[in-house]
């Protein structure tokens, strides 16, 4: 099962390894991990991703929270929650594939944001799947690189 | 001066703390690191920016490369390249001011992703000086909670 943990941290350089090293001493991989200055600039917020058993998971989240740099620790998973991912997928084109893989593009609402004679780069925001989708569609022109930077998310608001 | 270190590795599960330990243990702060799966799906690439003296970050990037999980380290810094940052921001909102608040994220052409009687999340892309706008004219309304991506960049492909 995938989990999503939001964890809110002081910026100190050690915060990171500290992060991450929880998941690795366990030997359980992070999918996805991306980060940036929190609502109060003194602190950090990253969304990490996580396979993986739910009572270890649950147990990272206890540990994570008696960190010292860490503030607070949201599992999201079991909560109504919104998420994003951003990649941008450098393409190999030619005069003669340029206007299918801007169909592609086009279809799933992305944009692109450079052009030379054999490569197109496309940005892509949307959910992890929708993001997936886009990558394996544009397989067949052959991909030269992709830069994901792994999805955020914020629990939605509504109230039962 | 802002350096953007890419770096791709392979999925290993302590490549992370390895990789954000090789910053802490020089005092550094990487300012943000996003990463998700690259072009190979046994990859990984992170896209790291880390504000401090060039040689400092030029030793960094030899480090890097001796790591046995890193591929591949490419500065970005001197280079041509498109960078793209993803960020929701939830923000206060009451029925007075919504209307200012979607003038707003319309003038960045940001989306409003999710709305409660008294938050409006919105998710807003483009370089990190954008979003940093966007959050600053956010700010006059009260921002609950902010969760930014760190940015993503490849090198431009144009010839000279």
């Amino acid at each position: 099962m995938r989990h999503i943990l939001s964890v809110i941290f002081e910026n100190k350089f050690n915060a990171i390894p500290r992060i991450s090293g929880l998941f690795s001493g366990r030997g359980y991989n992070m999918n996805s991990m991306s980060f940036g200055e929190g609502e109060d600039p003194e602190t950090t917020r990253a969304t990490i991703t996580s396979e993986g058993d739910d009572q270890i998971i649950e147990q990272i989240a206890k540990q994570l929270n008696k960190l010292v740099d860490v503030i607070k620790v949201v599992e999201l998973t079991y909560e109504p929650f919104v998420e994003r991912e951003l990649a941008l997928v450098k393409v190999q084109s030619s005069a003669s594939t340029r206007a299918e893989i801007m169909q592609v593009a086009d279809i799933f609402r992305a944009k692109i944001i450079d052009l030379s004679h054999k490569t197109i780069t496309i940005e892509v925001t949307g959910k992890e799947d929708k993001v997936n989708a886009i990558i394996e569609m544009l397989q067949q022109f052959g991909i030269r690189e992709i830069a994901r930077t792994g999805i955020v998310a914020l629990k939605r608001e509504f109230q039962k």
